[in-house]
């Protein structure tokens, strides 16, 4: 892969999570669940066992943005210090920081977890997918 | 536009943002207002209404600048989860978080508001100027 | 230097600042002091001296390490706000904000602090090290 080759795909990653967490910190679940592959795994060590297809992510998903939306709490996904481990133009794995950052309707912004996010990203046409996905929360490790 | 121009202005717009916050940021506010248009807007749920013009943004921009330096905090503006919307070589509408963290001299570091910024950025030779930025903070969304 | 060459370049540091950060936070001290060059200097106005040389740096950062390690708390390098100041494909000056987040097992994550980080990087073949290191620390600056 050339240099420009890499640099293009390193900036295609950043836009997909960009986009990827606007849309679940927007409470656009069904739009979210469907950048995961069919298949797709959310593993978590906050959470006993992966969830597993795009339908139970999206299920576990909206279940959380309810509980949000019932407490006024807007959540931000910041991902960060994206490192593209390996990849081509089919699939890519990367490692980046993840925190989560929480403010409640007339209140103070915080940093809610620290975590790392280990995914496995696949094409499908012009756009990204997670076929993987493994969060490590830091308080937890 | 080719996946390479399309990283090649996301590179821009990362570029650009990083170095206008760090112009406001080091209290170098006729630069930093340099970077609106001369008709720029600045509008922000905080606000009872836009702050229309780059006189106007840089005379904004001062008074709190030198409010901050008076009560000896440094601000530093976080820009992150960049999506570039659509755009061009001339134009782009981006959409982004932005954090506002805040450490006063001997004090401790801490998250001051969670912000979405949406811009409307215009080329301008080589550089490029912010038209319109509208900022919606979390907590009075 | 292309518009090209000039995204090429600022997706390398991001890549970089990434990979290094993720191995000082993993504990791989000896790797992640690799990353600077053999006479390599990491100044910090948090400290009365700069430490110089690769065995310096890679001594100060497993001292921390370890106190890091018997306190059972996570640290974490966001590195954002990338400015490439100037460059080519053999040296780059770049301007970035830096926060350490911590997180203590079975605690809260929190800003530790807001720093300002200035680099020098050289090329070394596939590779970046980093030359020079200004770390200004927010609340003593």
């Amino acid at each position: 892969m050339t240099a420009v080759d890499a640099a293009t795909l390193y900036y295609q990653v950043q836009q997909f999570y960009a986009q990827q967490m606007q849309l679940l910190d927007d409470g656009k679940v069904a739009e979210w669940a469907a950048t995961f592959t069919e298949d797709g795994v959310f593993a978590a060590n906050a959470h006993p066992e992966p969830v597993t297809g795009r339908t139970a992510i999206e299920a576990a998903a909206r279940k959380a943005t309810e509980e949000y939306a019932a407490k006024q709490i807007q959540r931000r996904h910041w991902l960060g210090m994206v490192s593209v481990e390996s990849g081509d133009q089919d699939a890519v794995v990367a490692r980046c920081y993840a925190l989560v950052i929480e403010t409640p309707r007339g209140g103070q912004a915080a940093i809610r977890v620290s975590t790392v996010c280990a995914d496995k990203l696949v094409r499908d046409g012009d756009n990204w997918l997670v076929q993987d996905r493994q969060v490590t929360r830091d308080d937890l490790a």
